[in-house]
């Protein structure tokens, strides 16, 4: 097989830049290691940043999206005695867009279908060779049978623990990570949200999250051990320590009910640099990990394929190289202030084992500088919404 | 003797308060552990707050300061190959001003003089008496003689090592502290100032600071060990060293010459809670301590002589409690918010032996939101130029 952009992945980054490109006329094959409805089965955020949004537009899969996807102009931040509302549009005039990350995959799905986008499932043992010439190529197998994509370019959209990270060699790569000392336990569940904007709630027994996917569709998180088990939480086990976590007149309007997932995140910050290597490009996962307080992680990826289509656009327009050339810089540079983000607003709102007295102290007065300064809340609905591309 | 308010400590603190109160017509004693020649060698910073300059005019105390001080509308800051400003007036339109603190002291101390303010000094032995009742006083021992202040209220203005503190029970008291991993090693020497603002640089190799006290006498500290000392810096390592940590434009420009003072400090945050018990209050480095980073030490115990100050005219105008009974309160909430900026400034700015490559980056990261954010700057000049009282 022949095609310019082989992609390595077929979570929403790959599809996306499939998308991007295709309306541009450039070619692409996505290779997925699992079946679309294994794809379709995971369960992600769902909080889009404008930047994303305009993407979606740009592929032609928006509609759904600003059908049925709920516009969030602020979000709640819960603490001590005391809960206030950080105003987006007030502050920057922009929201953010609540709409699951499942259903932007599905429209992607979708548009690159109708399209007649080349998508091969159930792939194996895919190998990236000869990155650093003028002609890689990708071997893998689909049920025992070997194949080959000759290519102009390889995308690497393949996740945190896909091959195209790996393939670059280790003394070519730097790694920086953080593991923190908790995870989040989060159910799904059919009730209405609690509140229709996000609640982040810091509470002497861990943090808690109240977030949703759509009018009938919930999403709530408690912060737990990393040695902790779904097993060891009953429903109700679960609705009980949330309530406990989150402001009385929340908790008392909270409209509990069975969950249909349950499952436990850890939570880690990782990048790899540099995001590029000779004609292979790393774009979301492969190439960094947010922890998912302020939900950076689709976004993210986002802005990765903005950099990387831009730079294959005008290559393919122009033959020139100028744009893939900056791919890497312009991608980490947007990178690491996500990661900062994501950082802080983490460690603003956890319980972390180790902290002092002091530590804690001065994880309030990050919260009480936060509620009572118009310019830091600024700052963070600048990064909440998503900084420019 | 007797007195309406014994106030422990004759730095700037008790002196200003003790001015603030000949103001309104209430009678002091200072008591002071040294001589007015010891406390006027004490070497330490002279960034004003706007909060403090007004509370020297209230005193009567500003002449010297307007025509002496320096007006300072930004700072610098300098990371990697970066310097960028911070600019305090266009962001929040106040400035702070240089103007060493011996000087406000020295200043304080005339007005006390002219003033017939009453000053002891050299006491020893200094035990505060039922502060818990309505009849506290002061005992204390000068050259050998035993004396006794009796008293409404006591101000503890002795400082970090002062008895104020002590006399509070360990049970009715609670400690917050962080010790810093290393110290600042500052010079101080008769030469021009290398900016006319003052430069902070995050440098592989440590931090550096450089500021001034006048357009003469500047004042240059470099991070260095806990466990180094003075004596093993020659004046030619030391500027060696600081040339190696600041942008080379500014390296070239600088002026050395002879040190007159060369010292290591440790960094510590600090605060005891409550800053009130019965009729003793604790004003200044008695209760809190923050990392001389963003220099809100002085302030920070301005804005406590502010709050007493408030609290005792009403008492003695009205023989209500209601300004005294909040002191506490609205003392500790700025005073957090003070230890906050310092320990963020700090963290920001200084190499920590047990840095991650990840925590670096998120150094450098928090810095290049800052230099890339109004919204950041704007946060931290308000910060800078001290938060309302």
């Amino acid at each position: 097989m022949k095609t310019q952009v082989a992609i390595i992945g077929g979570g929403p980054s790959g599809l996306l830049l499939a998308q991007l490109l295709h309306t541009q006329g450039i070619d692409s094959i996505v290779l997925e290691r699992k079946t679309k409805e294994y794809v379709l089965g995971r369960i992600r955020a769902g909080v889009l940043e404008q930047g994303l949004v305009g993407l979606l537009e740009q592929a032609g899969c928006a509609d759904r999206l600003h059908a049925e996807g709920f516009t969030h102009d602020g979000t709640l931040i819960a603490y001590g005695d005391q809960m206030f509302r950080v105003d987006f549009t007030a502050h920057v005039d922009k929201p953010v867009v609540v709409y699951g990350q499942t259903e932007v995959t599905r429209d992607l799905y979708a548009a690159r279908e109708a399209a007649g986008g080349q998508i091969i499932y159930n792939v194996d043992d895919v190998v990236i060779h000869d990155a650093k010439t003028d002609a890689p190529y990708v071997s893998f197998a689909v049920e025992g049978e070997s194949l080959r994509i000759d290519c102009d370019f390889v995308a690497g959209c393949d996740g945190f623990h896909g091959v195209s990270r790996k393939t670059i060699p280790e003394d070519a790569r730097q790694e920086y990570e953080k593991i923190y000392p908790f995870g989040w336990l989060g159910i799904l569940s059919e009730t209405p949200p609690v509140n229709h904007e996000l609640i982040y709630a810091n509470h002497p027994r861990g943090f808690a999250l109240c977030s949703m996917r759509n009018a009938q569709l919930s999403r709530y998180y408690i912060q737990c051990s990393l040695d902790d088990h779904p097993d060891n939480w009953s429903d109700d086990a679960f609705w009980e320590e949330l309530k406990r976590r989150i402001p009385p007149e929340q908790a008392e309007a909270l409209v509990t009910g069975p969950s249909i997932e349950k499952s436990i995140a850890p939570l880690r910050s990782f990048v790899t640099e540099p995001m590029r290597w000779g004609r292979l490009f790393l774009c979301g996962d492969a190439a960094h990990i947010v922890p998912p307080t302020g939900a950076k992680g689709l976004n993210t990826a986002a802005s990765d394929v903005h950099y990387l289509f831009e730079g294959l656009k005008i290559f393919y327009k122009n033959g020139t190289k100028d744009g893939i050339d900056v791919y890497s810089e312009k991608a980490l540079a947007r990178v690491w202030k996500a990661e900062r983000f994501s950082w802080w607003f983490t460690s603003m709102m956890h319980r972390f084992p180790d902290q002092t007295a002091f530590d804690l102290k001065m994880q309030i007065a990050d919260l009480e500088f936060l509620r009572g300064s118009t310019s830091a809340q600024k700052a963070m609905a600048e990064n909440y919404v998503g900084l420019p591309y």
